[in-house]
């Protein structure tokens, strides 16, 4: 049941409506491993970081049983870093500083040990890159799941469709399955898109949840309404990580699985989002999870008898 | 059982990217009857309407079981009339003209025939309006039900605290609940809000669903994704129809029959947007709500093996 998980591993800034939160770790495969590691063991973490990069956050990961044997660290350069400031509403932000550093030219090296890896998860990077991962498994994973942004749907579409033909799960946010697809309407732009590979697609809408869809069949995970929203860095992410991490663990990829995975990644990024980064999913115990799992059962669940 | 609606019955002009309706019959009052009249008979309706409103309209909400006595028709006077352009988004609309000819002094008349309703919705009118309605009946209906509008925490919003302090449940949309709470946290706004009256508070998202609050528990319904929206007007009347309708024909007051009267009501919306106006509506058999109540089931329903 092994897992490998290829995105970055980065410095974030971030300034929110309720405070700054100075230099913290972040990254795709940073939240993603985060996340995965509460339901499956060993993660076979795939990045680049530099020099700059703190050993103690890397002991941290080992700890939560993350193999690091695919993370390159660079000597000499600095690691990926990206600053940015929300607005009031927290779905939008701007960016303020983005310095790709040893994200420039990332080269992944998929190590002997990850191979025959049954999971795989592809944060966003280039669809390049992407490629150059996919291809050095020698035997297919069981399940791949990507992740794109609409970036790469404006400078690199051509490679972005070639990915695609060899993914199994697509997850983006409304927006991007709008742009990829052309069409407005959500469930013409899902059938759209799973003929461009993908058997299954999520769409992710942030605040108000997120869809899955596969063949005729779509299901629906709300967002936990939370108190307040302190962060939202990270939270896709971490509905990826707890999404492929539950797959991972029950080894089921029926839908009706999928299903209770969404619900488990909603649930993962329900904390995500109540502290800056990482600290939140760092902390998070078995016993927390499963009460905020019950409390998306109590916030879905109904009964009616249909005569 | 019956159930007293109280709201207007006018005139609609909309256009959408998919066309224009010409003049057909809307008001708040016409969807709310049109969609409980699947669950509940008979529906004591309250409105008024100009000379000009088709006889038509009247006899066929007459054969769906609803009591027109309390709909005053003004003589040598015009109905309510909007015309409203939706923008592509379908979430944003412009008003393009609002006559409300009638509406302009409407005094409601409570007739005795409808004095012992045990349910009671209020639709978006002024609050002096539908505290004049509370004010008639001789005995407190068992369950009120009243919308509001952003409008009336502008002009009228003392009146508006006065009607709340009476009412059980509220129903609002997200920026009308943040308005009227101060609070960006839409669990924040809830519980404020639930200090000011209402027991219950119903916050619609449109498209993104909707949202029940009552003491500590929160319950959501997704809107079911549709191939296409062909017109919104009316939705979240149509759904303020299915959630009284069904709890009137249940008569069970219990939060867990109050979420199943929620999703009731976002089937019913589920059609209403299918079509022009009320035409869906008026075909749609026991049958097809059966099938779309399926539907939800398995849009939202989940197993989870918490251990």
């Amino acid at each position: 049941m092994s897992l490998t998980v290829v995105g970055t591993m980065a410095f974030d800034e971030i300034e929110t409506p309720f405070g700054k939160s100075g230099k913290i770790i972040g990254g795709s495969a940073t939240f993603i491993a985060w996340a995965a590691s509460n339901f499956v063991n060993p993660i076979n973490q795939v990045s680049v970081v530099g020099e700059d990069f703190p050993q103690t956050e890397l002991d941290a990961l080992s700890t939560k049983g993350v193999a690091l044997e695919g993370v390159q660290v660079k000597k000499g350069e600095k690691s990926f870093y990206w600053s940015g400031k929300y607005h009031m509403d927290m779905n939008t932000r701007d960016s303020l500083v983005t310095d790709l550093n040893v994200l420039a030219d990332f080269s992944p090296v998929i190590p002997e040990s990850y191979q025959g890896s049954e999971f795989l998860i592809l944060g966003n990077l280039t669809p390049q890159v992407q490629m150059s991962v996919l291809d050095q498994f020698t035997v297919r994973p069981k399940l791949i799941v990507m992740d794109t942004m609409n970036f790469w749907m404006e400078v690199a579409m051509d490679d972005l469709l070639k990915v695609l033909k060899k993914v199994d799960v697509l997850m983006v946010n409304d927006s991007e399955a709008r742009q990829l697809s052309g069409e407005y309407s959500l469930v013409k732009a899902a059938k759209k898109i799973m003929t461009m590979g993908p058997r299954y697609l999520i769409i992710k809408k942030g605040e108000h949840g997120a869809l899955l869809f596969h063949e005729q069949h779509v299901f629906f995970a709300p967002a936990m309404p939370l108190d307040e929203v302190y962060d939202p860095t990270g939270a896709g992410d971490t509905f990826a990580g707890g999404f492929i991490g539950y797959l991972a663990k029950t080894r089921d990829l029926s839908f009706e699985n999928m299903k209770t995975a969404i619900i488990v990644g909603s649930a993962m990024a329900s904390f995500c989002v109540e502290k800056f980064g990482t600290s939140r999913l760092r902390e998070v115990t078995h016993e927390e999870i499963t009460t905020r799992l019950e409390q998306f059962v109590q916030l879905v669940n109904f009964d009616i008898d249909l005569v």
